[in-house]
């Protein structure tokens, strides 16, 4: 298949939206069923055996000839979206992957190549981005046997418990456990992703290796102050939680650029939010990575200090709540061998090696297995937005690199430098 | 009645509120009905004559022996609520104006006072804050001969059309011109209200009477930037919306201190508003306020370009739609006289006078007659809050003083000093 069926495929993906307008398909809705369908006849109709599991993830596996207990290397991404979503953010990985499965199998039924001593499969992760319940991973924490129970409460904005979406979707929510994959299982998790980012299409490059995904801390920040009247308050008075909110905003971004991290607010609520009415309190959301977690956590520190500082300036209160952390996930070595070698053979010699600022399913997955990653150049850095977009000419050129990375990690395997992994961490 | 009773009504108005937690009494609601007729019965049992208007207001008139199209001197001030409000803001000023009208008929009655020219009328408006449907001053707004036809399509929070919701209330909405006072049949509006700021505290001062009403300007600011993603998007590329209004609420805040007006940013959205995406767009309210309408609209220019010209410089779009202007209301140089002098019955022969950074219905009024306003000095400044407080010795001086204002506008309407509006203007 042609890396414009890819793309087609992508395309006829972007029908199956909550919305008209534009694409949305969050976690155990109706359109990731039919996602899940639409994939699944993809992949028997490519010969491979299919299965969602205990989490809602869509599965399909190679088996070949070797024995149903063989390892399996894992490619894949996710199939849901934030709302007003580009096509490929995701779903590019899932397809790729597909193409990258069957064409292998070509290579071998044909005589062309040898075959591998591990099955392929493919994984479309249910929930990356988390947009329905607000806890991003839910597919591959499930797939990595990090479920955690209080998940079972989180509610989407109609009120709907994860717990009601599992039933909803045809699932058992004490049999999750199931989901989880174990690493004497698998030889590791290879995913091809766009970049979302402006690094390669700066170095006019087609495709990168990711060394390791950025891991992001995310905070409630609030900020007390009194609402009182508008009018009436001279300044001299005034505890305005708006405005102390947006002098932390400005210090974020301000301490963000000058250390090398990214900080973005993108949540913002004021109370009680009358026209006529000071600000009493505001919440902001901040989400907070950088190459390495000591950056990242040294960046906080500073803010910290500083919107504590400005705040008491004002004479108002603020609290901060960490709503999330993840590690940094980097990625094996010989993994990333494995897809320097892929691009390689595409004819780029000296690939780019890019951390990844965006978080992935192989963050998660990095607890069971080792992870790499194939970044593809996309337009103008655009993700997360209908402009996404990537060229036929860089997917042909993934394609061409996961495939040849495939065969890269069968030859580490076959050679013994594929460390195996004994037991979860 | 004293003023402990007074404040005692004040509290049993606290009752009628759509939440178990706190005051919230909007307009056209059951509990506006409610407190109608708590207040119409206060009323009836003085001995007055009651009825609620077409648009609302409670209204009841002390006729007297006078001929029934004698001109009234108006008293009142609005019994609705922001939500989560005080006890006074309003109803202090319609409770008093009860009180102050039974006692001018009690002294009459007993012939230690001579029969006003006048008739006496209390006015309780309907809609002063404008919490339900978005606009200010409904009820002295067609009571003021001022109702605007667009207004039947507001829509409060639920959906409900105000042309429902004079429905619902009983009210036939064709009939809203017949609340509209003609400047022929009135002698003047009246008002007394809490300062709703810290001045008369600071300057260790029961009274004030106010000189002008300060006109608000409100404006929508919009500012467009690109949604993106949080983690892939470097600085370079950014065009957070979010952050531009953030330079925006402390340039707005800097621009007013510096001028001696006021600005309030109470409301904000960014949007899409997602923790992980960059926001495309934010929208604010700007309220602003300054002595004169001059003054005021000197520092809007100010403030339009420089956020213009911030937004440039990080390139952003901005925008800014006018939601709602009002010019200042003068209170008449007589009805200043006539508060002046009854401050001045009360032992405060030197009285504070300030101009009113909040609106309020004497701002309507004005259209169709002269205005005067007495303030009552509150507790640390605080309005639009549960934390709203008046001393009971102020309200004590406050009916004192509004009595003798009362007296002191019979004397000057005696004496021709009362300049009659023929006509509206």
């Amino acid at each position: 298949m042609s890396a414009a069926e890819v793309l087609a495929r992508c395309a006829e993906l972007d029908t199956l939206s909550a919305r008209a307008d534009g694409l949305e398909r969050t976690h155990l809705t109706p359109e990731h069923a039919a996602a899940n369908r639409l994939v699944g006849g993809w992949c028997r109709d490519a010969g491979l055996r299919t299965w969602v599991d205990a989490a809602g993830n869509l599965c399909a596996r190679r088996d070949a000839d070797l024995p149903p207990d063989a390892r399996a290397l894992l490619l894949g991404s996710h199939l849901d979206t934030v709302p007003d979503a580009g096509s490929y953010d995701g779903m590019l990985g899932v397809v790729m992957a597909l193409e990258v499965i069957a064409r292998i199998d070509g290579r071998v039924a044909a005589g062309e190549l040898a075959e591998l001593p591990f099955a392929l499969e493919l994984i479309g992760f249910s929930d990356e981005e988390g947009a329905r319940f607000g806890t991003a991973l839910l597919g591959s924490k499930a797939a990595s046997g990090q479920w955690d129970e209080d998940w079972w409460d989180l509610r989407d904005r109609h009120g709907v418990s994860l717990h009601e979406a599992f039933h909803a979707f045809g699932l058992d929510p004490r049999r999750v456990g199931e989901a989880a994959r174990r690493p004497e299982d698998l030889v590791g998790y290879l995913e091809a992703h766009i970049e979302q980012g402006p690094y390669l299409e700066e170095a006019d490059a087609s495709l990168g290796y990711v060394t390791t995904i950025a891991g992001a801390r995310r905070f409630r920040l609030t900020v007390l102050g009194e609402a009182r009247h508008a009018g009436g308050t001279p300044y001299p008075r005034r505890r305005d939680a708006l405005v102390g909110a947006a002098e932390a905003i400005t210090a974020i971004e301000r301490l963000a650029r000058a250390s090398g991290g990214i900080a973005t607010v993108g949540r913002i609520e004021a109370r009680p939010g009358a026209v006529n009415v000071i600000a009493g309190r505001a919440d902001l959301s901040l989400d907070l990575r950088a190459a390495t977690d000591e950056e990242r956590d040294a960046l906080w520190e500073a803010m910290e200090a500083e919107i504590s500082a400005l705040c008491t300036a004002r004479g108002l209160r603020f609290e901060a709540r960490e709503t999330h952390r993840a590690p940094a996930a980097p990625c094996a070595p010989w993994l990333q061998e494995a897809v320097v070698a892929g691009i390689a053979a595409t004819g780029d010699l000296d690939p780019m090696g890019l951390w990844s600022r965006a978080g992935h399913d192989a963050m998660a997955m990095a607890a069971v297995t080792d992870i790499g990653m194939l970044f593809l150049r996309c337009f103008d850095g655009i993700s997360h937005h209908p402009a996404e977009d990537v060229r036929e000419v860089d997917v042909a050129a993934g394609l061409d690199a996961l495939e040849a990375a495939v065969v890269a990690v069968a030859d580490a395997v076959r050679a013994g430098a594929a460390p195996q992994r004994a037991g979860a961490r």
